[in-house]
């Protein structure tokens, strides 16, 4: 498998789908078919987990319902297995709780044809330093 | 080559030795040492170069010397190839210019006994959104 050269417009196109659903309280749960039922990681605020039965569990559990989310940079590199490197940047708002920047890296794998999430890290960027 | 068990040992200490090296002026060029001639990908601020020879120049145009730099959290997770995925968040100040949040990911890449960075997206976190 090579570097696929779409990999930006891959990048850019899945980040706005996975956001679509996970942002919507009625598909959320959604999300958890963009995973391997056994091979995903997710790393979601330090705490680590594995496999799309565990991912679904956690996106389950989170309480608040609405997301606004505001994207700042979306930057994708091609991997040498045809996959694609993403990290985002931005800013999400949940319920009325005070807006958040975040950052989550994805690793999608190809795989028949279509991409998984091998690897999801998702992070609030607070800073406790000055 | 299988998952690494020891991925979070060595997502650490990569960080540490990393920015130990990058973060010193007079050392900051052997960051080069961790690329790959060829295959090595680097996003620095939406701008993307591959190969350690385009790696070290893009790190001697930087014109600031100092940088001080406070790692918040770095999170890693072991790839199926054997390497690891790093994702660094942390707050930043290069010489006098005000301290700023950033991310940096990393995939290291196991190769005879060793590791190299095959994919790195660094980004200051800069939200032009309210």
């Amino acid at each position: 498998m090579a570097l696929n050269p779409q990999y930006e417009d891959i990048g850019k196109g899945f980040v706005q789908q996975y956001y679509a659903i996970f942002d919507d309280p009625a598909n959320r749960a959604n999300v958890v078919n963009f995973y391997s039922a056994t091979e995903s990681f997710m790393t979601f605020e330090g705490h680590q987990i594995q496999g799309a039965p565990k991912i679904l569990e956690k996106v389950q559990s989170l309480t608040f319902q609405k997301i606004t989310r505001v994207i700042t940079t979306v930057d994708s590199q091609p991997t040498f297995d045809g996959g694609v490197l993403i990290n985002v940047l931005g800013r999400l708002q949940c319920d009325d709780d005070p807006p958040h920047a975040f950052s989550q890296v994805f690793v999608l794998k190809a795989n028949a044809g279509t991409y998984f999430v091998a690897h999801d890290i998702f992070r609030l960027n607070i800073h406790n330093s000055a």
